[in-house]
């Protein structure tokens, strides 16, 4: 388990369960397949999507095997848009191991991809007591896909905007987020308001997490990182501190941008040379921080109880943004 | 709508609401995507499932809108996994189109499939009373997945037999039709036991069906069938006439199959005379017939209703075994 919840003993145990439930789903005929998704599910990642939803549970009267069943869920769903983004976005690695794409070929990692979100359907519909929480899944999971199609639009795209992408990602990243939180606080009956109050809390920490990863491909080198922002550049998708240079390097990055599947690492190097020069990198990490003290704000509203859930949230999102500071 | 459609108005008309409902759920922000979703769902395409399903329901009390959603729900399942299918098995067609993968690139075509896929589930959740038919769904999606993926190991084999042929269909044809079936019996309340036959029904239609469409694939030219039989053959993908040819004409046909991605034109051609030398085409006729005579057997045992279903669904799958006599 990742090493940020070590002083989180309870919720390590409920997301190590976690984990074990999705290995114990997991049944795909094809074992070569199998055994890389499993790996990929015990690999890396830190899990922050199912912790979220493990901690707005407390809020609540949360059933033992219930939460874990959807945070399990929650997590498969994550790991299923991994799969397929990984085809999308031609990316040979993940967490550091051969993405399924560039292991088995894309057809496999269709499948693959396809077998999770079943997955994670099949978990909710068998975990939860209503149609309420399906139903809020499958709108976000809507809007989630909309979001990633709707990306696809502004591909190459020199004059799209910082709202325009902060639009894509609330849609991308951070819906998911706000659905973890949502369906932690729902499923263990806590009333309207917390619900509501985690809805808006998990949006703010996706958009943030999503603009701190988008910062960190610019400050920290492809080993740490597994996925290289060159590859994002020549395929034309443009991230905050891209954009934000834009808005005063058109220029100077029009010409180097413009030759999209051509771009070599010379020229990554160029354009990572130009956004330094800038104040983008400033900028962005001053907009994550913004982001990051709204959730902070709503959590301070959130009610006192035993666990103190309050203030590990207040830690976590705290964390989170520590890494770019 | 399909002309097969024609002499049951009843049918006809909930299957024009049905697409209808498609059009009106379907909204996706990149309008090319969406109008060329629009159109593989208005183009072709038989609306079989969906119309075994509306059948089904004639035998419980049906609620019209809800029956009509849950018909939308399949139809869009199915054709989210052909979207899905076509990136697999790299088709270039489908139903006369130019296929969603190759207008407008496979990434574009993984999203389009995976909007639909949670579209069906939207439509599931918001219109069914109960969480049952959703863990019947998400099982057979499982089912449908999994074959699809265990349909993977088989590839360039030369030794799979039919049964491995049987089995694997099973699961990636027959399970939809199977499940649409069975939605259609459970959501309209009918007896335990209908909603069995209706499975039962539906598997041996969907083995049916499945053995049939690849019967014409050898027996048609590609302007009527749309999906080339070379395609297959050059990616392993092996049918039942093939296979059986293959249990005594291995010698011959192993070193043109072997060939694989370099097979061309005229290979398959040589492939096509050498079936057509054994009594593998009639066999698969036969293999068919079963499967038809299976399921009109058990439609005999179906009760009378007022709507004279029981003659609806007779007509139908005896239509279906007869574009092959």
């Amino acid at each position: 388990m990742h090493s940020i919840w070590k002083s989180y003993p309870k919720l390590k145990r409920e997301l190590t369960q976690t984990k074990q439930l999705m290995t114990k789903t997991l049944r795909i005929k094809n074992k070569a397949v199998e055994s890389a998704v499993l790996e990929m599910l015990n690999q890396g990642g830190k899990m922050l999507r199912p912790a979220y939803q493990l901690l707005f549970s407390e809020f609540g009267t949360p059933d033992a095997d219930k939460k874990i069943a959807l945070a399990a869920a929650i997590e498969m769903l994550h790991t299923a848009t991994l799969i397929h983004d990984d085809i999308v976005d031609k990316s040979t690695t993940r967490r550091g191991l051969p993405s399924i794409a560039h292991q088995f070929g894309e057809d496999v990692a269709v499948y693959a991809g396809d077998y999770l979100f079943v997955t994670t359907f099949k978990l909710m519909a068998n975990y939860t007591d209503s149609l309420k929480s399906l139903q809020l899944h499958s709108d976000s999971m809507e809007k989630i896909l909309d979001g990633e199609l709707g990306q696809m639009n502004f591909r190459y795209n020199l004059k799209q905007t910082a709202a325009d992408y902060l639009s894509n990602i609330s849609g991308k990243t951070a819906e998911l987020f706000s659905l973890s939180c949502a369906i932690g606080a729902i499923e263990s009956s806590t009333s309207h308001l917390l619900a509501s109050q985690a809805r808006d809390i998990g949006k703010n920490v996706g958009i943030a997490f999503q603009i701190i990863d988008d910062y960190l491909d610019y400050t920290q080198t492809e080993q740490v990182i597994g996925k290289p922002v060159l590859e994002d550049m020549k395929q034309g998708v443009y991230s905050l501190p891209l954009l934000l240079a834009l808005e005063t390097k058109l220029v100077t990055l029009a010409p180097i941008l413009n030759k999209r599947e051509a771009m070599t690492d010379y020229d990554a190097t160029r354009v990572e040379k130009i956004i330094r020069e800038t104040n983008a990198l400033d900028k962005t990490k001053e907009i994550a921080l913004e982001y990051t003290n709204q959730a902070l704000k709503i959590i301070q509203k959130l009610p006192k109880n035993a666990e103190n859930t309050k203030q590990t949230l207040n830690d976590i999102t705290t964390q989170l943004i520590e890494r770019i500071r």
